[in-house]
C-alpha cells in the first residue's frame, strides 16, 4: 500500500472517530452526517507527510492535522450555506437536509471543535500553531467574501483572481504543512518555505481545476464538461479571454452568457477562448505555480526523504489536461 | 470614579482600537459597526475584576477580557441572524443592514479574532485558556440549540430550562472570570470556585430578567413590561405556570396565547400568574442561585479584597423587581 493511501486511511479512521455528544441532536447530527460522507483528506495528509519529513512520527501531528480537516469541513457547510448549495460530495447538503440556522450553528461548533483538536498538541506548541492557524482561518474568510463579491463586480483582474484562490484555497495548505515542521520544530526558514511550497501548489490545483472545467477528460475528472461555463463562473478561463478580448469578442462572450442550449453555449466559449489564446495562458500560469511549489520544495533543508511528498504532488497534478 | 466604571471604560477604549483592515469592506464593515454601537461590557470587566482579585495587574489579562467580548458578539450577530431579531441595542442587526451570508461569515471572523485575542496572551497560559474558552464556545452553542428548540417543543420543565441559560449565558460569565484567575495563576480550587460562582451569578441574572420582564418598573428596565409575555416566550415564568396550572389554567394559558389585545395579554397573564404563585416562586429560584453565587465567592480563599466583585454583583441585581 503507497504511503499516501496509509496515511488518508490513517486519517479517516481519526475522523470517524471524532464522537459528538448525542444531544442537543439539531446540533451534532449534522456534523456526524456531514463528517461521514468523506472527502479526499488531503490537507491532513499534507500535515503528516510534513510532520515526517521534519524527522518526528506522524502521530506526534495527529491532532493538528484532524483540526486542518475539521477547519476545512467547518468553512464548507458555511460556504455551501451562502452558495445556496443543494449537493456537496455526491450528498445533500447540511443547510438543505436540516435548515440553514442549524447549518449555521452546527459550523460554528464544528470551527470550534478544529480547535479543540489543535488544543491536543503539547503545549509547547501550541502558541504558534494557533497563532499561524488563526491568521489562516482569517485569510480563508476573506478569500470567500472576495469570490462573493466577484459575483456581483463586473470586471476582475487576473491578480485580483489569484489573490482570492491564495486567500480561499491555498492558504490552508501552506499552513496544513508548516503544522507538520513546527510539530518537528524546524527551523524558521524551513516552515517559511514549507508554508510557500504549500501556497503554490495550492494555486497551481486550483488553476488546474478550472482548467480541467472545459479541457478535462471528463471520466477521470469526474464532472461534467463545462460546468463553470454553464453557470457564467468567472474563472480564470474566463478573466483571461476579458482580458484578451477586443470589442467584438466581448460583444460575443457577454452575448453567449445568456444561451439557454447549454452545449452550444459551451462549444461557442470554446471557440471565443480558442481565438483569445485562453488555454496556453492559463497552462502558463499553472506551469508557472507548479514550477513554483517544485523550486520551494527542492530548497528545503532536510537530509530526510521528500519522495512521500513528491508522490502526492504526482498525485493532485496526474489528472489529464 | 468607580472601579467598575474605570474598568469599562478601558475595555471600551480597547475594543474601540480592534483595528480589521478596510478589505474587503463585506466581510470588515460590519464587524467595525457591530463593536462600536456598545454594550455593557460585563464580561469583560468581570475577567478584570477576577484578575485583580488574583492579585495580578488587569494588564495583565487585557486581551483575554478582550477575547471574551469579541466572543459574545460573535454570538450575538449569528444569533440575531437565527432569531431574525431585526434590533440589537437600539440598532439594526449586521443580517438586516448587510444581509445573513456577510452576517454567517463576518461572524466567523469574529470568533477567529477571539482566539486570535487570547493568543496574544502569554505563551504559557494559553493552553489552559484555550481549553476553557473551547469546551465555553460549545456550551455556549449548545445553549442556543436548545434555546431554538424549545421554541417547538410542546413541554418544557424548569429543570430542562435552567440548564439551557446554564449554557446559553452563564458559562461564559464563568469563564470570563476564570480566565482572571488563570492569568494570575491562582489554585485549581479557587479556579473551581469562581467559575462556579459566575454560573450560579449567570443564572440568577437570567431570571432577575425573566422576572423584570412582567415585575420590573418599566422605567428602570428599559423595556416595556411584558415583552415576553405579548412575543410567548418561555421563560421561567412560563413555565413555573404551566408547571403549577390545573387543567382550567392551562386552558386559560393556551387560549390567551392568541390574544391579539397586547395590553389585555398581559394583565390576563398577569392574573393567572397571581394565581399560580408564579412569581414568588420564580424569586425562589432568583434567591437560591443569587445565595449560591455569594456562599462561592465567599469561599474564595484569598487576602485580596472582593469589594469590587460585589460591587459589581450589587449592580447587577441593584434593579428594581
Amino acid at each position: 500500500m503507497s504511503e499516501l493511501l496509509k496515511l488518508s486511511q490513517l486519517i479517516e479512521s481519526e475522523i470517524i472517530n471524532i464522537k459528538f455528544p448525542s444531544s442537543p441532536c439539531n446540533l451534532y447530527d449534522p456534523l456526524n452526517y456531514f463528517l461521514s460522507i468523506g472527502g479526499k483528506r488531503l490537507r491532513p495528509v499534507l500535515t503528516l507527510l510534513a510532520t515526517e519529513l521534519g524527522g518526528v512520527q506522524k502521530e506526534d501531528a495527529i491532532n493538528c492535522a484532524l483540526a486542518i480537516e475539521v477547519f476545512h469541513n467547518f468553512s464548507l457547510i458555511h460556504d455551501d450555506i451562502m452558495d445556496a448549495a443543494p449537493i456537496r460530495r455526491g450528498k445533500v447538503t447540511v443547510h438543505e437536509k436540516w435548515n440553514s440556522n442549524i447549518a449555521i450553528l452546527s459550523g460554528d461548533v464544528l470551527l470550534v471543535k478544529a480547535y479543540q483538536l489543535l488544543a491536543k498538541q503539547k503545549s509547547q506548541h501550541i502558541p504558534e500553531l494557533l497563532t499561524l492557524f488563526n491568521k489562516t482561518a482569517i485569510e480563508v474568510c476573506e478569500g470567500q467574501q472576495m469570490d462573493m463579491d466577484f459575483e456581483t463586480r463586473e470586471f476582475v483582474t487576473v491578480d485580483e483572481y489569484i489573490e482570492m484562490i491564495r486567500l480561499k484555497t491555498s492558504v490552508l495548505l501552506g499552513c496544513a504543512l508548516e503544522f507538520g515542521f513546527i510539530v518537528s520544530n524546524n527551523s524558521i526558514s524551513n516552515r517559511k518555505k514549507i508554508y510557500d511550497f504549500g501556497v503554490s501548489l495550492g494555486i497551481a490545483f486550483q488553476i488546474q481545476d478550472d482548467l480541467l472545467d472545459l479541457y478535462g477528460n471528463p471520466d477521470k475528472v469526474g464532472k461534467q464538461v463545462g460546468g463553470d461555463v454553464k453557470s457564467n463562473k468567472k474563472t480564470l478561463l474566463y478573466l483571461i479571454a476579458e482580458k484578451n478580448a477586443i470589442d467584438a469578442n466581448k460583444e460575443q462572450l457577454n452575448r453567449i452568457k445568456n444561451e439557454s442550449n447549454l452545449e452550444l453555449k459551451v462549444s461557442a466559449i470554446q471557440k471565443i477562448y480558442d481565438e483569445l489564446g485562453v488555454r496556453n495562458e492559463t497552462a502558463g500560469y499553472l506551469t508557472k505555480y507548479y514550477q513554483q511549489a517544485i523550486d520551494l520544495l527542492d530548497s528545503i533543508e532536510t537530509e530526510n526523504d521528500k519522495s512521500a511528498i513528491m508522490e502526492m504532488v504526482n498525485y493532485l497534478f496526474n489528472r489529464e489536461h
